[in-house]
């Protein structure tokens, strides 16, 4: 089927806000698509067969993190096959890992607003080629928590950049472009309801702070560079929360702006947990047990909200 | 040994130049050092025992390249253990991986400034951490190519950033600070001369531009966004390449500014190939075989090199 008419075909399927629309005319023309990074292609698979049905798209750093939750995803909506694995769609290339459970699509992103950029483009593309409708994308990840007991997971409602503005700022052709880092604030109120309902860990929502670097674009003491004292971070660190900043992190203001861009801005959400409090200290030096464990949360969390919307639907 | 003697012997044994200064006087005084994103800390490994020799390190975007790196080595020095894999030191985390092959240390990056930024925070502690003096440190990656034939390695000169500039930007507690790009001149020639004795594929000493994104920041028309024309995307190009700009990454920039804070300006360089001309169009769509012979050049490269001075030594 050429891209063209699947395009039209969508369209005519359901309302045009249902449809993932790209800020960008030529993939339509496009005789091929190749989705380097996953190593996939339009030319070699078949998009609208592997991934038509999805409605859930989980994305997060680490390609461990992202099996363990298609595994439990799995579990969670009875669709674990004995024996079987949920294969690497991505296992041409190590960049990114994939995995499809039912409708629902985990992807891992690695680390920083580049990283994650990269994959948005080219998930966002195969959404398109594929004919996804009515798609919700959620960033399940880590994070540096200001004022909050560690393991309390943060449902993000403003992305904002180190200076604490809603913004996204990036270099196209050399000129200076600021996009909106607009979430849904719908579908954070619900995620919320399903964290009270599950009652399992302290969840807040509030701004989440997304920086460049993880040491001294977050005010940490121990990078391998630091050119501040304690007193010039506290001072920082206390700033960001009264700006209602609750978590630190490295990928969500891309995320939000991108998913905005492309239709996606009604249906994303990012949800974090944090691994320490900022205000008291920069290692991440709890027991890996117990990291574990709070690297589960948002995990749980986001199966409990996949599993309720398919249960109602 | 505590960790301030262990910099104080460092010192009594050669010229302060030999060995890594960390730009951040709290390591010094830390009890216990977490590298997180490692899986390694000084409380639970001797850095010096595992790192002390090391000599040279290479960094790179992908582990399986970086693991493929580390047995082709292995194998040009001679230290090859039969039936033996060199393991990954880092196997507690999936953020990086790492491999020793005697003096050289292979490290994987991720894609992006935000990512390598991470791992050169705790690869500069982790060879303070273990007394390491002299140590060379080279970038082999993957890039865009402008102008140039695909396949051609491009060792870089300056690193700029996406207007041009040799400069790396980064926010610190709010507040714009600007650091120099600069690499060493005379070990951009010496790499040039090792290509020039192997005589295997086309190398060139030109400037290499670092982005913070993949499409839009890079000019390509293939991304889920696309807010400019063909025409638009050639002039910014040919702008590029009239500025001295061979090809483009997205970690070059930081890698050169924290190498040149630390006190490894002398002695750090990028090495990359181009997988495609930029001028004739985004997609990576050579076949599977050419990419990946491409992707050894570096390699071959910088294996030579140290080789080289290994044998000199």
């Amino acid at each position: 089927v050429p891209r063209e008419s699947r395009g039209a075909k969508t369209k005519e399927k359901g309302n045009s806000d249902c449809s993932i629309r790209l800020l960008n005319p030529n993939i339509a023309t496009m005789k091929e698509d190749v989705l380097y990074h996953f190593s996939l292609s339009t030319g070699t698979h078949d998009f609208p067969a592997m991934f038509g049905e999805v409605k859930f798209v989980c994305v997060g750093g680490s390609p461990r993190r992202m099996k363990a939750f298609s595994s439990y995803v799995a579990q969670e909506l009875g669709l674990e096959r004995p024996g079987v694995d949920h294969p690497n769609i991505c296992a041409g290339t190590d960049r990114y890992a994939m995995y499809k459970v039912g409708p629902v699509l985990c992807v891992s992103h690695g680390m920083g607003i580049p990283s994650i950029a990269i994959m948005l483009h080219e998930l966002i593309k195969l959404l398109y080629h594929a004919g996804c409708c009515n798609v919700t994308i959620i960033r399940i990840g880590t994070s540096g928590g200001i004022g909050l007991e560690p393991g309390s997971v943060v449902i993000t409602q403003q992305a904002v950049d180190a200076c604490f503005k809603p913004e996204f700022e990036q270099i196209v052709l050399g000129k200076r472009v600021v996009r909106s880092t607009q979430l849904d604030d719908q579908l954070a109120q619900e995620l919320m309801r399903c964290s009270k309902e599950l009652e399992e860990f302290p969840t807040v929502v509030g701004n989440t702070m997304c920086t460049l670097d993880f040491y001294e674009g977050q005010g940490r003491l121990d990078g391998a560079v630091c050119t501040y004292t304690e007193k010039d971070k506290q001072e920082y660190l206390r700033a960001a929360y009264a700006a209602g900043i609750r978590n630190i992190e490295m990928e969500s203001s891309v995320f939000a702006a991108m998913c905005g861009a492309c239709g996606l801005q009604g249906a994303a959400a990012v949800v974090c947990v944090t691994l320490l409090n900022r205000l008291d200290g920069d290692q991440i030096n709890s027991p890996h047990e117990v990291l574990m464990e709070y690297q589960q949360r948002p995990q749980r969390l986001v199966g409990y909200f996949i599993k309720k919307c398919l249960t109602k639907a």
